[in-house]
């Protein structure tokens, strides 16, 4: 394998899997958010602690997150729309796992970009008709990605980030949420 | 009805839904996000325009969220990890639903506060068992509401705010993510 500067430790990451097979109880994290409402449709959500390896973890700093909508919804756009969130989830973690990827199979990557389109009906949160669904129609990502590597490779590259994306899976497939009040 | 300040335009919503009624094209909105790969497991996701109402639209101000995985992944802590991009944009999505869902019920909100919990078996993505999911196993919210308010209308705010959220939907039903290069 040549030895490519991805920056990822993919050596740290195949031993964690190992390890985590025969501790599996080590695998369980628990991310976490906590959200405070400011005014209108405007709030704020702050993220740095989480649970996993057997003990309470934390980011090195807490980052502060403010959402809301925008003008053309009568609101004062002080942050992107909560469902643009998931846009940035999406992209991060399908160019985190091609970058991984890489690292493990030998590629050099010189640059990735991704552009992620959400279709969305509003109709759906306005209540304006109830056969048409709340969250998005459909979601397309497209990557550009320059490689010492073939159409192929890059290809496969993308394929493989996919099919380990904890975001891809979390949109594409149903996951149970409860909503409750203390 | 009680003349509250939550401070959203729940007319203009009202408004907007009878109008979408009316003009279904107008409804269709395409989010969108740029992500650009900076180091390792670290990328940067731009946010400003979008679809809408039948043409360009635009954020005030265009926003750059940083994504990394933290150190105990053996990479940098650049920013907050891909996955819990979701938790900001569910919680902010349900916050945003309460605010909105009790100004229309002429309910004065105080404060409202919500904590998030997404637990995550990472023997998924790390392709340690092939019968776990790379997602969330399962999601938690819960919301601290001081409001001038029952408990029973507290609760049916929430739910309210649940049945009409777009993250709350995109999360527990299966959306199309269609992934590829340029």
């Amino acid at each position: 394998m040549t030895t490519v500067s991805n920056g990822v430790n993919v050596q740290a990451l195949l031993e964690a899997r190992e390890a985590l097979k025969e501790t599996p109880e080590a695998a369980r994290f628990t991310w976490r958010a906590t959200s405070a409402w400011k005014d209108g449709v405007h709030s704020t959500t702050r993220i740095q602690n989480f649970f996993g390896l057997g003990q309470e973890q934390s980011h090195k700093t807490e980052t502060v997150f403010d959402a809301d909508h925008p003008e053309v919804f009568a609101a004062a756009d002080n942050g992107i729309t909560p469902i643009e969130y998931l846009l940035v989830g999406l992209a991060s973690c399908l160019t985190a796992g091609v970058a991984s990827v890489a690292q493990n199979r030998g590629i050099q990557l010189r640059s990735v970009e991704a552009v992620v389109e959400g279709d969305h009906d509003i109709r759906g949160i306005l209540g304006a008709d109830s056969d048409v669904r709340n969250g998005f129609n459909d979601v397309k990502v497209t990557f550009t990605i320059d490689a010492d590597a073939s159409p192929q490779e890059i290809e496969a590259l993308v394929a493989q980030s996919q099919k380990r994306s904890a975001v891809f899976d979390a949109l594409t497939n149903p996951t149970n949420v409860t909503v409750g009040v203390a």
